[in-house]
């Protein structure tokens, strides 16, 4: 039987150890504080939504909501931007994605102040993740891969390591932190051919392509480490689900994530770390 | 016997195509100009210099040189960085790297305007190459490899490629315009194990290691591309070589560059194409 890598125990950690430091905030009379920037009304916002509440008021961060309707527009969504990154009492801000079509969301992301992208959008934090150089944080998901790998023990160092998906907000810089960890890297896309060959060469794979219990058991072999990011809805199933077939693919590896209730739960936990740390910076800027 | 891929037909091809674009600017009395930018006097330093004065004269390129001591310092050198910035009639900056120990070499980096920086050395830029959207220059030699697998005709859509090194200035962009080019791209490093293995199951193998023909025939096997970018002084054989053992790989694969006359003839073709670019931008900005 493989070890369940839940997320909750690797959250509670994390947790744990921010509350000193925003004790220490509280002492200089600081409130480490979380723009929420949501357009619209999607389910997957609202239930991320709900998470990030709720974890911001375990650890002791206060929360702005920022809510616009769908059909925003792109002048009053920059405005809005404009708002939070002139606050000094907002220390970061999570703006949910994608945003709907009619809107640029390469020039909103820019217009957010790089000191605030505690989610890893701008310019700035993506030169940071590329190069490890520099300042920015790092999208929440893909850190918190990152968090479950060092919790559960899992060495990456000279690990082969395959990544399915090359999206902005997880393939591409999990992949990169995974890199910088030393890990040999695969970063697997819909081009690429023979997917089930290289991901059985691979000792740690990462999952992120967004389709319902897509990679099942020809794709593994005994002694993997598996990290399911994908978080989809299954029809037949009438539950959430992962990339992962994992009633089939849990016995085969070492070591996997369950979904819901494994990456998904860390990420949150992530957030309020690049809070609380944004806080600190502004806070040390300012004195 | 392999295919010889040499870099001067690329070079050829990329700055016949350049001429008209020169005439273009030249017609609207604008002169495309290169700032060079070098600490000390390194040889690779000033080989590089001498390929790149030759090929813009061939362009059509003025270029201005900024020659500093290899004890300048910091202030000095952001000052004359302030200079190429403040100059309209310079369109793009070569820097040499790595720059003396003394000199904090992020920050050098970050100082030149975005829009000069035509070897990719800016956050902006990385942040270009990293995520494919807003806007810059990648790395000229990174580039030039492209450009190379481009001219002869090797596909890189849905191939497997191995790129042997992780450094800002070739590995990591290397990656990452192979992978935007859709191949399945692994990055390989000093804590990689079972390299030889991993190299021998690639269809393209991009080598930037730097160390004189470290790479031998138990990486290679038939049918595969090889572009060595390393550029090595080989005592024993009182002449330049590649990380390929090229004589003993050259039989086995089926298209190999060369070194000297590979990827590095390409290089300055790349530079001046990225000038002429950041001339016409800012042709197009003033207009």
């Amino acid at each position: 039987m493989a070890l369940t890598m839940k997320g909750a125990p690797v959250a509670s950690a994390i947790t744990e150890a921010l509350l000193p430091r925003v004790k220490a905030l509280q002492l200089r009379g600081i409130v480490p504080c979380l723009a929420i920037l949501r357009v619209g009304e999607r389910a997957d916002d609202l239930a991320y939504e709900r998470g990030a509440l709720k974890r911001c008021e375990k650890v002791g961060i206060a929360v702005r909501q920022f809510l616009l309707p769908a059909d925003v527009s792109q002048e009053t969504l920059l405005e809005t931007i404009g708002t939070i990154n002139r606050d000094d009492d907002i220390h970061g801000c999570l703006m949910f994605r994608p945003l709907p079509a009619h809107l640029d969301e390469h020039a909103i992301c820019a217009a957010l102040s790089p000191e605030k992208d505690v989610d890893g959008i701008t310019a700035g934090s993506m030169a940071k993740i590329y190069s490890g150089t520099g300042s920015g944080y790092s999208p929440c998901t893909a850190q918190s891969c990152m968090e479950l790998l060092r919790y559960y023990g899992i060495e990456v160092s000279g690990k082969r390591v395959a990544v399915l998906g090359r999206s902005l907000v997880i393939g591409r810089p999990a992949a990169m932190l995974l890199m910088a960890a030393d890990g040999t890297v695969t970063v697997c896309h819909t081009k690429t051919q023979d997917l089930p060959w290289i991901v059985r060469e691979a000792e740690i794979v990462v999952v992120a392509i967004g389709h319902a219990e897509a990679i099942g058991p020809a794709y593994f072999t005994s002694g993997q480490t598996v990290v399911d990011i994908g978080i989809n809805w299954s029809e037949a199933k009438q539950k959430l689900v992962g990339d992962v077939d994992y009633e089939r693919v849990e016995p085969l590896v070492a070591a996997i994530t369950p979904v819901p209730s494994g990456v998904g739960s860390v990420t949150t936990a992530v957030l309020c770390k690049h809070v609380i740390e944004a806080a600190e910076n502004a806070a040390s800027v300012k004195k």
